[in-house]
């Protein structure tokens, strides 16, 4: 008998008849002897309905009072939940946030967990009771409501399974699981059965959109056992996020290959070559809340350099206006921008002890004429920069050089 | 500078355009330096949508999660009424009915209030805050959800007034006030500028469906000034609900007349007129939640009598399944229905001094040829069963003898 939480998001629970099957898999489970606590998100099309109706009445809505229309959503399935788990005959209770409870910080809209109090909870398990919990939702110490965030009710599935010290936290989604890369540009993309959290925080932050990367830090750091299941497939093992220790000494070098299009490259030239200037040009980003993330500086010649970083496409506009601003003052000549980029990743933490595969990867992409516009490197991520154009081959060629597809990689294990 | 509550339904709020039409006319009186509270309900149409849900995933909804689901109504509501103020510059805060906290006992569905904190909402109010509170709803002493049954809301408001010593409850409607009876039927049906608690407890139960009938009895007990307006015209002084002491001395005898056509006549024929038969018939009625109104039981010859009821029709079914089992028990002969009735009463605390009402009342119909088919009394109201197709003319006529139209009642004041 385990304590399993799992969490359905809003694609699982979108209209009653999902909220029935949902309730099917629950109470399977339940059956099976373990206790089972499930968080949910609110039912897909929700969210939007109810930020739709705040922007009617608001430009710019109050965030704690944007959190209390919000915050409804995952409410109504809470409750709709339970309901049909009691039409199954199983004894089922929901929670709110609020009535957990689930402290977070007060910063509306993107609110913190700070602790989550388990005694409710515990209680509940021990009468035999399935336990609902509303995801994405907590108070503040005031009991005030907060949401933290989009994708948020991962982050309550961990946290709950960290508190509760739970065997394993599912995350049900309308995928599998995690795959080498997207199988709708690889057909051979292989399901992975394990990956490390260093890997997935690369994955997740680089596009692959399985499990929000707040949740998957939250795992990493309270050492939760974290599963990605599809909600659809009731045979999937899915993959499961681990630590590395626990992985096959003889794993692939690379785990997976991540991408994006939402990629714009700004490029300063002739900035003097003097300290404090990326500084200067960033500085002024950071404060209008734009997340850059290349970011490369050539060493220059005759006291000039270039300095180039890459945002997201729609901060673009907003990023080339705060440069304009500060262009003066830096003594820049000229600011291109670039939106016809995109950027891939190969990741691994086998390259870690595997030298060379940096040169593989680049080798590989020059035998097809793709020129890398930058490069970007972490201990264990290699990603470059290059026309978007060429994004479906490089990752078809790359796929193939690591031997990631289905004949290759953990096959071998 | 008045302390006033302020009610808005369904209707009032019904969309984000009419939501902002109540900020709107809250800003007004906010910026006359009142202090107001707003207790709002559901968005027109909300809470039978999530009913429906509810419905979908269960026959028999568990009462406490079926709380949890239709208690968000409200909670979007109080959101986007505060996103509206405060876009209009107003300082608003909302309130759910826990976070106030209203304490219910834990009737799910049908709770009744025990108490009300208002320690935050006088703190806000003296900080020149708008305070928004979610009707309809509260919380159990164990935190759990309560609704307090539909047309709560009114309650709500009128409770909140009671706490805060409120100068006036002000209940907003689609209609401007209490009609000397429907208009649609007598297009000289007035507008009354005043009703005492005990002629709007009748006229709420016997039909006339302006305000939630605990709502009054509530006002009635704590003397809350209340008053029923329109929300769609800003002019109309509405109708203010009063103690009979402070109505002019020369009030007319009947105030209004009030009517259902939602009766159903069982009689049973044939019973023996012995004690306790009474209780025999009504118990197992009583027992399967059916609500009887009007009783009559003639003193009988041969041993035997007639005993009549009346229900309102969707009950009708019901209550001659519970009557056959009964049967046997009661050597009753003949069980009769009629669905073919309607009530009228004529209601006043001027009958109270004033007799001959009632033979008044008798004549007026008996000199249209209406039959007289069940007659109930109470010490300020008269109410009689006839053939549903009299309906109109009855109550025309009455309007007409008991002088309630434009050129009579209380314009003599």
């Amino acid at each position: 008998m385990a304590l399993i939480v799992q969490k359905y998001g809003g694609t699982s629970v979108g209209s009653p008849e999902r909220i029935k099957n949902v309730a099917g898999r629950v109470a399977k489970f339940h059956a099976q002897g373990h206790q089972v606590v499930v968080v949910v998100s609110a039912m897909s099309g929700e969210t939007n309905r109810l930020l739709a109706l705040a922007k009617e009445l608001s430009s710019a809505p109050d965030p704690r009072e944007l959190d209390v229309v919000v915050s409804t959503g995952e409410q109504v399935t809470i409750g709709l939940l339970a309901l049909a788990l009691r039409e199954m005959g199983v004894s089922a209770k929901s929670y709110t946030g609020g009535q957990v409870k689930i402290l977070t910080d007060d910063a509306y809209t993107k609110a913190r967990i700070l602790n989550i109090d388990d005694a409710a909870i515990r209680s509940d398990l021990s009468e035999g009771k399935v336990v609902i919990v509303a995801g994405f939702q907590g108070v503040d110490a005031d009991g005030n409501i907060t949401t933290l965030g989009r994708g948020g009710s991962d982050t309550t599935g961990v946290a709950l399974a960290a508190a509760l010290k739970a065997d394993e936290c599912q995350i049900y989604t309308d995928v599998d699981g995690v795959y080498t890369t997207d199988p709708r540009i690889v057909p051979e993309a292989r399901k992975l059965d394990t990956i490390t959290f260093e890997e997935m925080l690369e994955m997740s932050s680089l596009g692959s959109k399985v499990l929000q990367i707040r949740s998957v830090e939250f795992a990493g750091k309270y050492k939760v056992k974290l599963r990605v299941l599809s909600s659809f497939e009731e045979e999937s093992q899915g993959t499961l996020i681990t630590v590395e220790e626990n992985r096959n000494m003889e794993q692939p070098v690379i785990s997976g290959i991540a991408f994006s299009r939402d990629e714009a490259k700004i490029t300063i030239q002739g900035v003097p070559d003097r300290p404090g200037i990326a500084c200067q040009i960033l500085g002024p980003i950071a404060d209008a809340n734009i997340d850059v993330d290349i970011i490369i500086q050539n060493s220059g010649h005759d006291g000039m350099t270039d300095f180039s970083f890459t945002v997201t496409r729609g901060d673009l506009d907003k990023a080339v206006k705060v440069l304009d601003r500060v262009k003066s003052a830096i003594d820049a000549a000229v600011i291109e921008t670039d939106k016809t980029l995109c950027k891939v990743s190969i990741i691994g933490v086998g390259m870690r002890s595997h030298p060379g595969v940096a040169a593989k990867m680049f080798r590989t992409l020059a035998e097809e004429g793709i020129n890398i516009n930058m490069i970007s490197t972490s201990e264990i991520k290699i990603s470059v920069v290059i026309e978007e154009k060429y994004l479906e081959l490089a990752v078809r060629v790359l796929h193939k050089a690591f031997c990631l597809g289905d004949s290759g990689g953990e096959d071998e294990e």
